[in-house]
């Protein structure tokens, strides 16, 4: 089995795999090629192109995963949600009522972007070894774009309707939930051996908040995948704060952005798989910078399972050069010395410290 | 003494002050009216007309202190950085190399924005018992805009600068914390009575990054006003995280987001006078779920000194009126009753929670 899934699993694995967030995409000049001849909803919703890009960073790298290229938004068309990215997604008419949520349709599992299925097909057969992702929005993050109509820096309409229309809000995230659910079982049945569930926006609502519009719904699409056997990773960000519900997630692993140490979400997420969490802007760095804030990742990550990547998806302006001595480093990285290593010398060095290391930034 | 400055001080209050951040400002009807004669950057300019704007929210709602109305950016300009507001900051050009920093000018505490202080001495003769607060942008998120051009979504022009270029961050900071120091205090020498430190950005960053180029700097910046007797608040947004070095900041009071509740706040800050935290969106919401949450935050509040405010700056979509039912509301609620009623039904009711609440959102 791949180190990923091994990870995924649960296993202490020698090494971290990595992977990276968005690795499919505008930092890659090979991508901007491609984006000069299609947009990218066609690239998105052309099964061999979509694979030929998600192909793109396992062939420069080396990377231990793909992840398909795609966006959270794929599935909202076949529900009667219109969009366009200009270059952000931005829906022709975004949910603003209980109207708005009875109009929504809940396609079958083969409607909703078969293109996706597809390209998930052409890639098990190009990839060998290497495990595919296969990743959905989670309902919240989802009801999020639907309402607000696009992207925001507040989201001030979305967190109003949650207020002014708790009862369409919840009958929204149900249609979405349930939507969510049989898209990402597509993916898994034409081949996708992981799936990861984006909840990018749960991060600016309290705990009450998330638990009921947020983590409600995104533990019914990961209970519903259980039977799968497929590994669930899910990813929120900036979301220290709604760990007590995290925690309660139904799921193998979780990814965590830069904000707290590896150590620290070990302790807050006891018995999961930890994914990340280099801050991207660390690939802006010189590489002493960059060789510096990845080691400290990769001690921090020494407490249990690891799958190495960033916090968030990388920056268009990371240069490929320096991804590449990233994935060097990472898979360069042997766990098991350096854990011998941190510790014969843990006396002295403060806990959970990397002994190379010249700390952050 | 005004209950603004009481609680600041940290006493305990018998009711608690409110004031809301960007109370003067777009969701005024009187604002707008004001902003359709003259652009932004001429009201905050002109004395009259900024003392004007600040004096509009205490008329309107009977505001328990007023904010000066002004932009953290203010003092940029008198440095050599020039700016524009479209209608965010926007400078010409922006700081990206240790030579642009050489090039500052640190100017003299009058030169900084005297308008400013013409401003608080106008509104200090209108005010009557009135408090005034007054502010500044602290040094990390001045740095933040000074490098980046202009407001972002990630900022990654200036978290690579602070790798790349570490020494030039901190030769940038050092001159921002002697301008801010300046800045304030010929604030709090024209008459200002408290003062605001507004670090919008620092959440963004890792605690070691925040330590080494947030924290050090906002603390020079508070120390150097402790001598001027004048209570310090200190604001910084998703910093949850953050909260162990925001901790050692020498200060009165800090006024935290919504993320997590005040009694959440009052274990990471003991000792401090708390300020906050309503959700800004509640203000957006029916009156049934603004006063659940509102009631919320200020049965959250009774476990020490609390000055009501919002977690963040007022949405302009606010209406007027709603604004005026919390104040109501706030200026209504008897903490030494509340905190008599909660401890007497303390074994029916969760810690913290709020008996006549029907809990968030």
């Amino acid at each position: 089995m791949s180190l990923l899934l091994r990870a995924l699993r649960g296993e202490d694995t020698p090494r971290a795999p990595i992977w990276i967030m968005r690795q499919a995409g505008r930092h890659l000049p090979e991508y901007r090629a491609l984006k000069e001849k299609h947009d990218f909803w066609t690239l998105a919703r052309t099964p061999e192109l979509a694979a030929e890009v998600t192909l793109q960073p396992v062939r420069r790298y080396g990377m231990d995963a793909a992840i398909l290229f795609s966006d959270i938004m794929t599935p909202l068309p076949a529900m009667g949600l219109d969009l366009d990215f200009r270059p952000g997604p931005v829906l022709e008419r975004p949910v603003r009522s209980r109207a708005d949520v009875d109009r929504l349709r809940v396609p079958d599992q083969g409607e909703i972007a078969p293109f996706v299925a597809d390209a998930v097909r052409l890639l098990r057969g190009e990839l060998g070894d290497t495990p595919l992702i296969g990743f959905a929005g989670a309902p919240l993050t989802l009801a999020t774009y639907a309402v607000q109509g696009g992207g925001s820096k507040e989201y001030e309409v979305f967190r109003a309707f949650l207020r002014r229309e708790p009862e369409a809000s919840e009958a929204l995230l149900d249609a979405l939930a349930e939507v969510t659910v049989r898209y990402l079982r597509s993916q898994i049945e034409a081949g996708a051996q992981a799936v990861q569930l984006f909840d990018s926006w749960a991060g600016i609502h309290d705990l009450p908040t998330y638990r009921r519009f947020g983590a409600r719904y995104a533990a019914r699409v990961l209970d519903a995948l259980a039977d799968t056997g497929v590994p669930r990773i899910y990813i929120a960000l900036a979301a220290t704060h709604l760990a007590p519900a995290i925690e309660e997630l139904p799921l193998e692993a979780v990814s965590v952005d830069w904000r707290l140490p590896l150590s620290a979400w070990r302790d807050l997420l006891p018995g999961r798989t930890l994914q990340g969490n280099l801050d991207p802007a660390a690939l802006l760095g010189t590489w002493d910078t960059l060789r510096a804030e990845a080691t400290d990742v990769l001690y921090e990550g020494l407490g249990g399972p690891h799958v190495f990547n960033l916090g968030h998806g990388i920056f268009r302006e990371a240069e490929p050069d320096q991804v590449a001595r990233l994935v060097d480093l990472v898979q360069g990285f042997d766990r098991t010395s350096a854990r011998a290593e941190a510790s014969a010398e843990a006396s002295a060095v403060p806990s959970g410290g990397a002994p190379t290391s010249g700390g952050h930034v």
